[in-house]
């Protein structure tokens, strides 16, 4: 990423003069980028998250390009707003870099950004850029979303609710531990999934208006993202293992049998939909992989598997830095 | 800011646990922090920028608290929503930052976020918490904001309109100055503004209410942005330096007259408002300070201090980091 032309050789005006322009637009924005602030119109709820992705820690310059960094920032943002139970209008978008970053890397990357917007509809409302020490390079992103009706919490899920998935599971961890191991070639749709995640971002509202009761996107595991959804809900889940095996089988191949159940219960940065639904109101393209029932005398809110209690396990910023 | 407990000895949920209950909620706020994405309530447009500031470029800690930066961060994001004529409701924050960070300086910081927020009536929406290599530590905002109106553009002043400033000039930089200079006793208010600039927000949507053409944020100098207001809206427009006298005066017996010129010509960092109005419609509070024309024959837009044209100056990210 270093190289080439160091942003530090373009004043600001410049490098935004190569960076606007590829930026989608849409048809709610009042004002673009340029001004103080963008104006965007909207209707009663907007929903706001934000998710950001740091060199080193949320990716390797050898396994990911700039533009696979600028999908994937924007994919697991625009997941956030999906989970909701909203549709995505647009991103904020801010770098955050040594200046001898080469502005090779951040006209692919703004190329990614650019692509991941425009395949969702998203407009890019504005952004800031910033220096920063040698080495470090940051993307944060802002996602803003239209909510049509009641926002779809992870506290909704109720005793008799089916536990349902849409998308694939494990298969961007699966993704990682072949570039971990440099052995891409065993099954190269995992490692295109880990660069560039496809969260099914339209199947968050149809999830909403068919009465999903709790949602959220798989952004730390089953286990964990499952357990977050039991413990707000204040039930248990109950996984059926047989239910994920054409997961696993998928991945065996590639990675054998214990890492591809791994990658299943505990793989993050999918960005499926994990959601409940009330019996027999599962949309099309979902799975049912579990259940849920209040907790037993004295048991503890959580996800079951097998009857099992399992710890939730994840990443932690701070702590496995 | 190192020292004390360092923030790889909390797990996320229980440094969340520290830092959530600070921060203030609003009633237009239908979801809190903790499930995807917030959900806010607003009216049919909504304002929205983003502003960052990295340890080491935008501050330094021997001259700033971690609730001075919270302050600043704050401000500096919601005088961008005012200066588009909006009404701040809300903000999303991330923090980047080296694992061996304090938490008493986070703890801090959040404090300075959380009066900064509830002093504006804006709730904290969201955000993110990312680790960073050693020494970075990176704040992210994002403000949202309610348009009741028409936004007020950069490019909206006319020949026949009045310059007009809301609030100081040149008093954060002076203050820059002095803690350079270790001189801080010789005027403290220009430290304190320095440390916690204070735009005059709610002067934003009466600005737009009493019909001011075209609007902007002093944050990086006079000079430069009102040659933004000039060149977006293809005018000259001419400061009259006998209104600047004041300013200057104010400054003149800490810095000497020509440092404090400077300060009042080209200082950043300040975020009153400078907006352009119709002759006759300046609503109270705000100050004359020039003249807005139409290019003479040959004339490039741009701002002219006593008939001389004047390059725009100021700070530069990449170039100047």
């Amino acid at each position: 990423m270093t190289g080439g032309t160091p942003l530090r050789s373009l004043d600001e005006d410049e490098l935004l003069g190569r960076i606007l322009p590829g930026f989608p637009a849409s048809k709610d924005l009042v004002v673009a980028p340029g001004d103080d602030a963008a104006v965007l119109h909207t209707s009663g709820r907007v929903i706001a998250t934000t998710d950001t992705v740091v060199l080193g820690r949320d990716w390797l310059d050898a396994w990911s390009s700039g533009a696979d960094i600028g999908h994937k920032v924007v994919a697991q943002n625009l997941a956030d707003v999906a989970a909701m139970g909203g549709h995505p209008t647009g991103v904020l978008v801010t770098l955050v870099a040594d200046p001898e970053l080469s502005l090779e890397w951040v006209l692919d990357h703004v190329r990614g950004l650019a692509e991941a917007c425009l395949a969702a509809g998203v407009a890019v409302l504005g952004g800031d850029l910033s220096s920063a020490p040698a080495g470090v390079v940051m993307v944060s992103v802002t996602a803003l979303g239209r909510l049509d009706g009641e926002p779809v919490l992870r506290s909704g899920a109720r005793a008799g609710d089916v536990l349902a998935v849409r998308g694939s599971l494990g298969l961007a961890d699966a993704g990682l531990r072949l570039l971990q191991a440099d052995t891409v070639d065993l099954l190269p749709v995992a490692v295109e999934r880990q660069r560039r995640p496809e969260p099914p971002l339209a199947a968050g509202p149809e999830a909403a208006a068919a009465g999903a009761t709790a949602m959220l996107d798989l952004s730390d595991g089953l286990l964990r993202d499952g357990g977050r959804i039991a413990r707000a809900s204040r039930v248990v889940i109950d996984l059926v293992p047989q239910a994920l095996a054409p997961d696993v089988a998928a991945l065996s191949g590639a990675l054998g049998a214990e890492a591809a159940l791994d990658c299943v219960l505990a793989g993050g940065e999918e960005h499926s939909l994990l959601a409940t639904f009330p019996t027999g109101s599962l949309p099309e393209g979902w799975r049912a992989i579990g259940s849920v029932r209040d907790p037993a005398g004295g048991e503890a809110p959580g996800i079951v598997v097998a009857g099992r209690a399992v710890a939730h396990t994840g990443w932690d910023h701070f702590r496995d830095a």
